[in-house]
């Protein structure tokens, strides 16, 4: 581990140069992505610690990395050595980035960070915080990039062209629609920097980021014109054509910085501050008014079209008929014969890319047993894995890329005998998921009003799962989406999104008892509309998934008689659906496993 | 109806002579209070509309009341050849009165109101919308009270001191608690109009608000001096005698304006601007810097200490027996001897009154029966009332106020018999109501978290209640009080409560079928902490209410299992607390009332 105090020792060095007290390296692109490409992980460089999230602060006088609970553990253990100082995020008594900038910054300091990884709401928090103690921002250089002499290149993948059958909404049209908000909201210009916001808004996609179809852009609207600006070698001829098609200016990625100096502007500028980089926003401040504002294309995005939502259908169902096969295999031959968690998500991974239509894994395959299934984001690896035998749950959180859609599933299944309690809480999991997805509800509502219908059959065991019910999924596109979510927290100041027909959103309680097991059952949801009548547009769910949920760790006992009523009728859909690509013995297993309990 | 009209003229004449265009006139009297004294009765003097909620806008074209959906029919009815419009608010297309003034006033016009009825929030969004038209705000005169010639005197009701060992927080401690308040805000001074709040801090009451034990007072506490504003005639020797003990210098309640003109002021003065009057607001704002804030006494008034909440269950049970015997006796003798809406709720309000304690009803009794109970806020008279007898619902919605104690108790009763559909409606609203109840959630959730709960039995068969599910209660206080409630819609910009130990709620789901009949089942919760873990703090509540819900209007095969379970149990501690009050054949009565099904 001396080379990372090492790292550490010379990043201090080259801050003395430049004069920076504190320097921030957060885990983000320069467009607040949630996942990053290799060519950004600064943070894991210089701290060799390799989770998905965390910030690092180098001062001469302490190092400090900020991290989540879900890489307590593995944190600790990766910064040993180094010198750098843990701060566990939300823990009693430790201080947020911010609170600890604010004890530690003293007047005519400097904070340092690369301009173009830092949202501009962060930004402008600390702006507003250190106000008075005439403190400067250097952020206008990455000062690790000299250190980091083997750095991967910026990824820069071909662009390609979904076709106009499979997406439902022409760009001209998806421009129109993203014009009439900007007028509503009577901005003249928009820049938008969410990368999925905009391989939507141009019905394209590239493979710039593990699992997100996404490329490196930014595009900025006007009343008339349109300019993208995307890596030259990423351009290719079906991209060129299908721009000038639409009349889209394209301009080289690297030109934004200019291109914001000095294009002409009249009227104000909407942007999303939590989207767009400090470096942006700070160009951006020196020309003219900004309009703090969600991205329409956020919203529009969110609501599935009519030929999105028939290929997500479509793409659902083979998805589901893998996974269930993929299950079956593993009930038949756990214990019979060797496998461990890497070589069965490699299976799974191997069944799902021979779906015709497949393009790529949505995430890397949660694949975990016993009690590695406590750990929610735990990931085996071929080096770190456990072998799988019986007698324990095993759960596999999945999905795929596909030319008409993006899937998201999560099942756990028993392997062999699993005891009385693992029972009730499977069983409890299950019925959570089943009443959420027959919950009807008043158009109005969002995922804070709905959350508890999940939750209950936990919650009145004192039994809590720590984190959201459910999250929005992107069409060919990011796995995670917003705006709308189900959950219960509030987020002072975060305003909720309404549940819209024509979202999809994902349910999935769990249990997650330490040292122990782990159960999610994660269904995704399509939101349809109901009766309307004098009380109201009624609004309620449909499922999308059609696997089996295993009927071996289901105790009746531990369920309300419409629970087991719910699930039986889920299983009878699930066989109707299914079966057509069942035959022989699968498909005896499929009529097992769906059977009325 | 001509001499309304008459008025309305004369009104425009008074307009005239003071150069005033628009003149506002809303249903309040100076403290916003949710129900008003008859002095306060502008609007109804003026319009000859009684409803409780109410703005009349007159200017020499038009004369419009904006009223809401509780009251479009009577208000039609009730403006008939006056010539007011009437704008049914919440339609589609009927504009706000915001909207109606935007579009109505002219650039250089005067706007009219007495400053003392209109909130300072309501006054400064006029202020702001108008901002660039050059008006004129004239707030300074009651321009009606020149026309009600026989208008009642101000109430005026002598101040009681609440007993020491009853409110359980002497006055020192609740300012001393108000004081942290006030410093964690950074501010000096804390201007409170809210009359609850106010009586809540002082311990005293009176009775200037029919069924709301308050006085007309404010107050003004700083660091170290505390001065309520009272009327000389209302103010009491013991009033006197326990300002004294606790230091609180008492002025005349006229004085206020005087007061806020001229009293030493150095640092922010805090206040809730939608409490205080516009005219107070006004005067404050010349002085310095005002810091826009909810009173600290709304949550500390709302978690009821140990000894309110002693007093609370104790007082709840006595009335819960009262209401039980009166129902009793409304399903033996209905159909056998005369009876009417009024008639009954006259015998039920002096069956409550013998109660020891008792001081007032908490609100007029609702007491409707048939089609009647559809009608949320019913109220039966002398004059215009229906008779009872056999074959449908009879609703009764009361509550007292004692010495320990403000109740609010809902039932509905099937007299003779009743259709399938509605023990089908009652069933499902006696679960909703137990579901709420028995509801186990995790700390930090909101109303609005667990409104679906008692809402979901109902929302399957696509009907719905247009109300909240719940509302908190005052001790000895206003029956509907803050900040925490049970809905769901989301009001933007809206701080949700917390529910938190010690609060009292409301669980009060209904089906109301216009021209058909109603049902309305309300328990009063309390909120209690269960299970610690390490999941976090569970919370739950506990009933209040202890009267049973009729099992003539049940049918179990709508309900599930669990919830004939909940009612069952319910039932059980029904009978094993009202039992030692029962004897011979009501004894029998309860007994079979409460019987397991």
């Amino acid at each position: 581990m001396s080379v990372i105090a090492d790292r550490i020792n010379e990043m201090k060095e080259i801050l003395k140069k430049a004069g920076v007290d504190f320097y921030i390296v957060p885990t983000a692109d320069f467009h607040n992505s949630e996942y990053v490409n290799e060519y950004f992980k600064v943070r894991e460089f210089l701290s060799g610690f390799t989770g998905s999230n965390g910030t690092l602060v180098i001062s001469q006088e302490e190092t400090g990395l900020w991290t989540d609970g879900r890489y307590f553990v593995q944190a600790a253990k990766e910064l040993t050595g180094s010198g750098i100082v843990l701060y566990r995020m939300a823990e009693e008594g430790v201080p947020t980035i911010e609170e600890y900038l604010d004890s530690h910054v003293k007047n005519g300091q400097t904070i340092g960070f690369d301009g173009r990884v830092i949202d501009a709401a962060f930004g402008r928090k600390l702006e507003k915080m250190l106000n008075d103690r005439n403190v400067t921002f250097e952020y206008e250089t990455d000062l690790a990039d000299a250190l980091w002499t083997d750095r991967p290149g910026m990824p820069a993948s071909d662009i390609w062209v979904v076709p106009e059958a499979q997406c439902g909404k022409t760009v001209a049209r998806k421009l129109a629609e993203v014009r009439e908000a900007m007028s509503k909201e009577q901005a003249s210009h928009m820049l938008l920097a969410k990368l999925d916001d905009i391989m939507w808004l141009y019905n394209i996609r590239a493979n710039d980021v593990d699992c997100n179809p996404v490329a490196l852009s930014y595009t900025f609207i006007s009343e008339k014109d349109a300019v993208i600006f995307v890596q030259n070698k990423a351009l290719t001829e079906e991209a060129k054509a299908h721009f000038e098609k639409y009349k889209v200016q394209v301009k080289d990625y690297t030109q934004i910085v200019q291109f914001l100096e000095t294009c002409e502007l009249k009227g104000k500028v909407m942007c999303a501050y939590s989207e767009i980089n400090y470096l942006l926003y700070k160009l951006l401040e020196k020309r003219g008014e900004l309009l703090d504002r969600e991205n329409p294309t956020s919203i529009l995005k969110a609501i599935k079209n009519p030929v999105e939502l028939e290929n997500i259908r479509k793409y659902y169902l083979l998805d589901s008929v893998v996974l269930t096969k993929f299950l079956f295999w593993m009930k038949k031959n756990a214990g019979k014969q060797p496998m461990d968690e890497y070589s069965v998500a490699m299976k799974l991974d191997r069944m799902r890319s021979e779906i015709e239509g497949f393009l790529d894994l949505s995430f890397p395959t949660i694949s975990a047993f016993k009690e590695n299934a406590a750990m929610m984001h735990y990931s085996a690896t071929k080096e770190d894995k456990k072998d799988i035998d019986t007698d324990g749950f095993y759960l596999v959180d999945s999905g795929g890329q596909y030319v008409g859609g993006t899937t998201d599933v999560t099942r756990t299944i028993a392997l062999g005998n699993v005891t009385d309690e693992m029972k009730k809480h499977f069983s409890k999991v299950a019925s959570g998921m089943l009443r959420l997805a027959d919950t009807k509800f008043l158009y109005g509502c969002t995922g804070k009003n709905v959350d508890i219908m999940a939750r209950e059959p936990l919650w009145e065991c004192y039994i809590d799962y720590k984190c959201g019910t459910g999250h929005g999924i992107g069409y060919i596109l990011n796995v995670h989406e917003g705006p709308q979510n189900i959950r219960w927290r509030f987020n002072p100041g975060v305003k909720e999104a309404v549940l819209e027909e024509g979202m999809i959103v994902s349910d999935e309680p769990g249990v997650y008892i330490e040292g122990s097991h782990g159960i999610r059952t994660e269904n995704i949801l399509e939101i349809v509309k109901e009766t309307k009548n004098g009380d109201g547009q009624f609004m309620g769910f449909r499922h999308l998934t059609y696997v089996p949920i295993d009927l071996d760790a289901i105790d009746t006992q531990y369920m309300e008689p419409s629970d087991v009523r719910k699930l039986n009728d889920y299983h009878a859909e699930v066989y109707r659906r299914l079966e057509p690509y069942f035959e022989g013995e699968e498909k005896e297993m499929l009529k097992a496993a769906t059977r009325a309990v």
